[in-house]
């Protein structure tokens, strides 16, 4: 049964990603909105828009019971997360099916499983997947921690097994440091989540972040290769590519056969990202994480395969088998997305809501512009700063970045400050044309190429 | 030695494209540009501009002493004539390498070769490429002329020798409509040519129009697979298709190696496109004739092969060889380019220059936007009304007129009247959405579709 009509529990760029794809396969879409995003983008394209609550996220984008009643009330089949938001959650992907509807994911139990940091390392081993030497499990007490970080040595970093993103993460240099960080990072963790259970890795210092796409229907699961992201701020990817630079065939092959391995011993469904830290100087990798859901970058995949990956999402949603076999998957040239955010990099990136009083997308041969945005739409202050992205494909990576640079030039977002003075910067940073970067680069850079000059806001 | 500047001998948004395909190789750009275009996108992007006459194109773009006197001024090593105007003028690519400098194209006995027709037809003979049955050579005389369309049968086409594109073209049906259009049709070429020599063909009643993209150097030849352009009115080309459809694997072959084999017996150097009509019904094709030039339509090619061809004629024209073998030119998907001009379908395509006063053009996957239009531009009337051009790729045909679909509604060109709800109503046509057309669909279709109620204007 494949799917005629599905929600968008999102915003922002994503929702119009989604709604496009439906649209293309001839799906109704109901688009739920909070009070504050009225007239975002992904409301007018939509078929039908239900306002679900106040402009804050708890009590519109992740109030599950508001999204499950907008989808009674339009008639939906299906409900498609998004990222970020409610995509993780479990209990929302339960919630979702035992209201008779599909969602659009894995099954509620492959989030929860691999959500959780311990038992996703647990499967990651089962599958041979190589995984940052620490705790094979949560450490409850020094004691126990103490031999362990001797055994794989210093630095570490400890993190709350309950924790996500970039919380409540520790790194201690040394013992002296572990044994005074440990108890209070689990004190916090029980204040934070109800559980203080910790565990603790390696930190691998010169990593690069690189990611495998895959795409399962429960039955089989094929990867659709990787994609680069060690350009981060915060932990936040700022630039991304695929395929990775310089990765010898070998590495890659090993990254993306790990994936399909991992994906297959939880019988997968739907798209996921399987990540790794990748050790430039030893060719070894590191699980990281899955994501269980679509990817903010996930256009440079696209770009690069030719698969639609929402559309896959959807059809394998409604019970088709994968579309797509493996050899059918074969990269053609390169491709980098440049995520622009309204933050000024001149102000610290200081975030900069605002409205679109002009707008230039660039036009042209290999550009996908990905985006919410259009003139006179007043970006709201409540959520994700992200604006759009704006992806470039070339028949390699140097053709890539040249064409990046002329479209960078032809984009004008008017009325805001935004992030693409950044991207401009690092598509001439010597380092970045020789892929020579890997997830703490980009942080010192900013300091030298963006001094923090204080704000008058601030000051 | 590669080509470090070029000056782009053309307007609109075949202007830009080159421009774009220059700056991503890091080759400076001079646009010249009549009076009437000081406002062009293309002076805007170039790195230089200089104005080389007034408005009408006969003493501006088509001036050759006019473009190579600014070649000269502004040191280029190169012009590239982009499509009509100058570009299968061998005079001017003569003249151009009589300047010293390299014309981005064919060697100019090439482009005068080809561009006879006469001579077109000995060369594809030559090469073992079907022509359409008819005179092989100029007739003279009616004597001469009557054994001959008895022997090939009715319809008939009667073509001055020297013409070009659609002009002096009469259709006769019967013998005594031949005797009386051949000696009008010859007084007339010697009136407009100063040549009376006719030529004479077979009508193929029910034709596609299938071509072929080449790519050669000089020394080697490849294609790039073929394009569908069967949707015309008044023989100009207004939907465009990559790869045609319905075609069976067998007549691919042919006509793509057929097309290899006559620029290879030409040595042909550039980018070049080999016509045909293909017979639905039988599956034979004639050749038509080779255009020396880009075409409007080569983005499709670019989006299902990944290859760009302007870049790939400029390094070429630079002395590289080939960069792309056969057996690397693989086919992905399925796209589709409509061409959006300034002219008002309901108005009898009434032509509707004017101010563009909004310009939303359409965001996301698969979709390409080659235009020259920005806000507040003033459409000159002086010239050819192609705004832009609107390709869109899909992972097949179906998946392609899907995303058109959402494309052409996200498309909002303010100010003028253009052919987007032409567009729109091809899209939702089911001899379109069947393939089930002709070189003669597009015209009856359309007294229906967009009956032409008498404009205002010319009432």
């Amino acid at each position: 049964m494949s799917i005629t009509s599905l929600l968008i529990a999102n915003r922002g760029e994503i929702a119009v990603r989604i709604i496009r794809a439906a649209q293309a396969m001839g799906i109704r879409t109901v688009q739920v909105h909070s009070a504050a995003d009225r007239d975002m983008l992904a409301v007018k394209l939509a078929d039908e828009a239900v306002e679900i609550g106040p402009p804050s996220a708890a009590k519109s984008y992740l109030n599950i019971e508001a999204v499950l009643k907008a989808a009674r009330e339009t008639g939906v089949e299906a409900i498609h997360p998004g990222y970020g938001f409610l995509s993780e959650n479990a209990g929302f992907a339960k919630a979702v099916e035992e209201a008779g509807l599909i969602f659009i994911g894995p099954r509620p139990e492959a989030i929860a499983l691999l959500g959780d940091k311990v038992e996703a390392r647990k499967i990651a081993a089962r599958a041979g997947v190589p995984t940052v030497p620490g705790s094979d499990g949560r450490v409850d007490s020094l004691e126990k921690a103490r031999p362990l970080v001797e055994a794989i040595g210093f630095p570490v970093m400890i993190k709350a097994a309950a924790g996500g993103g970039g919380r409540g993460i520790r790194i201690a240099e040394t013992l002296e440091e572990f044994e005074r960080l440990f108890p209070q990072a689990s004190a916090e963790a029980q204040a934070a989540f109800g559980d203080g259970g910790l565990y603790i890795e390696k930190v691998i210092t010169r990593a690069r972040h690189v990611e495998v796409q895959i795409l399962a229907d429960g039955q089989n699961a094929i990867h659709c290769f990787e994609r680069e992201c060690s350009l981060q701020r915060r932990r936040q990817k700022v630039w991304e590519e695929a395929p990775a630079f310089r990765l010898p065939d070998e590495a890659r092959k090993a990254l993306c056969e790990s994936a399909v391995r991992l994906a297959r011993e939880v019988n997968y469904r739907g798209a996921g990202t399987v990540e790794y830290l990748y050790d430039d100087e030893t060719g070894d990798f590191y699980f990281i994480e899955v994501n269980t859901r679509i990817q903010v970058e996930h256009p440079v995949t696209e770009m690069i395969t030719g698969i639609d990956l929402v559309q896959e999402m959807i059809r394998i949603a409604g019970g088709a088998p994968l579309s797509i076999r493996q050899e059918d998957v074969v990269v053609r040239g390169h491709a980098i997305e440049c995520r622009i955010t309204a933050e000024d990099p001149a102000k610290n990136f200081l975030p900069a809501p605002g409205t679109v009083s002009t707008l230039t997308i660039p036009q042209g041969e290999g550009l996908r512009f990905d985006s919410f945005l259009y003139e006179g739409y007043s970006v709201p202050p409540f959520y994700d700063s992200l604006l759009g992205k704006l992806v470039v494909w070339g028949e390699d990576r140097q053709a890539c970045i040249a064409r990046l640079k002329t479209a960078l030039a032809a984009t004008d977002i008017g009325g805001l400050a935004t992030t693409v003075p950044l991207h401009v910067a690092l598509a001439e940073e010597p380092a970045v044309l020789a892929g020579d970067v890997h997830t703490r680069f980009l942080e010192p850079w900013l300091e030298t190429a963006f001094p923090a000059t204080p704000s008058k806001e601030l000051v």
